[in-house]
């Protein structure tokens, strides 16, 4: 096992009829900024969940962070914030809507010149201070409700860039299964295969000796697999949805990946297809993963065979016939749930190839992945092989 | 799944010459109370370590904090806090000496009448203030460098009682693995057994549909079969050491807790053996569970089968064949690092029984367990079973 630190002091607040308890739990007398996206809140009722919780105290809307959240919007809310001396930030949303809060947390009392740098500068910057946050999340995905990290894109250039900082850890969260009962169900999917892939980036790595994260990393697997088609099938069975939903937290909240090496190639190429073409987060896992696992096979071999014969029970055969069937049970897994997988699927050719480079060689990025050794040679094998 | 909250803010730093970081996690200008128990560390150098990163601290220590702390003891540390105005206390040491010191920190600051209400009327009192505290674990077993919780014996009355608190949740805990290395085998025993019956207390019970706690479970359990036996043959393996630390620290953190039904009677009754008898707490645990595991057996039918199965690979036979096998299992198991598990193996009769009824009985007790229904009758079948 490597070295670590581990630090999460997230409040978890999980069940039925949770977000009730929103009142106990924010500072009295707090001017809060009420963040959410779309306005699909207003539909479900969470919304009036939330604002029946707030009553008597002080709040300001902003409604309207989308998917991919936008630094440009963040911005205006940064000035609602300083315009109206907000002093508490309250995410109700999905990972865009979580990530976004936090980045405008870090924003309204960042000091230096131009609050990109927290994003652009990261490995040089720090952020030192932030207005707190509390979450009410009403999609099980990205993780977002207990770790400090957030992924945000800037429309002007489309870049995608994430940062992480402890003080951007949600002092609360309230996760109430019930909101799954009325999501889309290309939003699930998306949940199940973001976890998963969450889940992998720590896990099919090498060895280490580190049972207790392995067996967690599969624990969560073996979840996914077993219980994300059930909720599919039935968004309204409350312990599929509670399955799924602490899934997707435990695979982001830093527990799995305590002492093991991490990969995020998959993650790092996945952002710069949705900052070119606007596909769903998830989606571009599913569309870069098979060419990782593929192209980085050799680096990666020990942990794919325990992966194959303890998620999919795979235990016959070659190493290279195993290889092929975990790949192709993976891929069939994330076709089972209506993503594809292929380039050619989403009506994009060859050209995504340079540009994805290009995107790389610009920022001066030479290689990542677990051992560092994910070049742009092999960016351009992965996508090669996911074309069709 | 049932609802839950949860709470964890401890910061671990974990691994190889941790403690030397010591120096930049303790408040500067903090004025220290370093408490240890019977002196051990100034022979395996974990003393000189820690010292050397306290250099240019304001340090008092307070030693002889020993196994199952003392109420009687740990007044005369609140008296050295109080005098000296301590305002941080610095825990290097097992269970005891953690415990001990979380107590010494509410205790410090309790403003009732008298300290030893937080343990005699904990269902009563709340705990609001507490000194911080970070610890440096040297043996790995409680999980106490994790949590809220304590147990406490008062010499006077044996009695043995525990209280938790979020206020006495360590700012920080170093684990170090090479502690291990100096450990007497007898001491990584009793710890191997202490986590593997503190997962089985949070798992052993009844199904709620909570598959990521239970596989998280059995992750620690079968992490502890595999790699305890390691640890007791080779106390220089560093990464079986680490995997046993962690076990340990992961088998009372409250992640394998929430949302499932947990029993706890197996530590109720031994606690009430080490008070009475002095028996290493994991060694009561070992001369309880066996018991308990029989006389409810139709109460943990399900997941006793489980457990089975998926740790000790028990597929065969009737179910009650399966049972037998599987206490066999699992006393063989404790037996194996030299743990005994009858009474008559310490000298102990069937006097035992009446005693341990009558206290439980005085503190006005009824019934315990996971379903309220471990009665002294049935307490009385459980250590008549275990007699020889």
């Amino acid at each position: 096992m490597k070295n670590f630190g581990f630090y999460n002091p997230v409040r978890i607040s999980f069940g039925k009829g949770k977000i009730a308890e929103l009142t106990g739990m924010i500072p009295q007398n707090a001017k809060i900024l009420l963040t959410y996206g779309g306005g699909s809140i207003k539909k479900n009722g969470i919304y009036d969940q939330v604002i029946a919780a707030l009553r008597g105290f002080n709040v300001i809307e902003f409604g309207g962070i989308e998917a991919n959240p936008y630094y440009e919007i963040l911005m205006i809310g940064v000035e609602l914030i300083k315009a109206n001396e907000i002093d508490f930030l309250l995410a109700v949303g999905g990972g865009s809507v979580l990530d976004g809060t936090k980045f405008m947390a870090a924003a309204a009392l960042w000091e230096g010149s131009d609050p990109w740098e927290i994003l652009s500068r990261r490995n040089v910057v720090k952020v030192t201070h932030a207005i707190p946050i509390g979450t009410v999340l009403t999609l099980p995905a990205t993780g977002s409700e207990m770790n400090g990290g957030a992924v945000i894109t800037r429309r002007e250039t489309k870049e995608k860039l994430a940062f992480s900082s402890e003080k951007v850890l949600p002092r609360f969260s309230i996760l109430d299964p019930e909101v799954v009962f009325s999501l889309p169900q290309i939003q699930v999917a998306n949940g199940i295969v973001d976890a998963f892939i969450h889940t992998l980036e720590q896990y099919l790595t090498y060895p280490v000796n580190a049972p207790i994260q392995d067996r967690f990393a599969e624990s969560l697997l073996i979840t996914l697999v077993e219980e994300g088609p059930k909720v599919m099938a039935n968004r309204t069975d409350y312990d599929a949805a509670a399955n799924l939903m602490w899934a997707a937290t435990m695979a982001l909240n830093g527990i799995i990946g305590v002492g093991v090496p991490q990969d995020w190639a998959t993650h790092m190429i996945g952002h710069e297809i949705t900052a070119l073409h606007g596909i769903d987060h998830g989606r571009t896992l599913c569309l870069v993963l098979p060419g990782v696992m593929r192209v980085k096979q050799k680096n990666k071999e020990a942990k794919m065979l325990q992966y194959g014969e303890r998620i999919w029970n795979i235990t016959e055969g070659t190493t290279d016939e195993k290889i092929d069937a975990i790949i192709a049970k993976t891929v069939n897994f994330f076709e089972s749930l209506g993503i594809k997988t292929k380039f050619s699927d989403y009506g994009i050719g060859a050209e995504i190839i340079p540009k994805v480079i290009d995107r790389f060689e610009k920022r001066g990025i030479k290689a990542f992945g677990e051992r560092g050794d994910v070049t742009l040679e092999d960016i351009a094998k992965i996508l090669e092989l996911q074309l069709k």
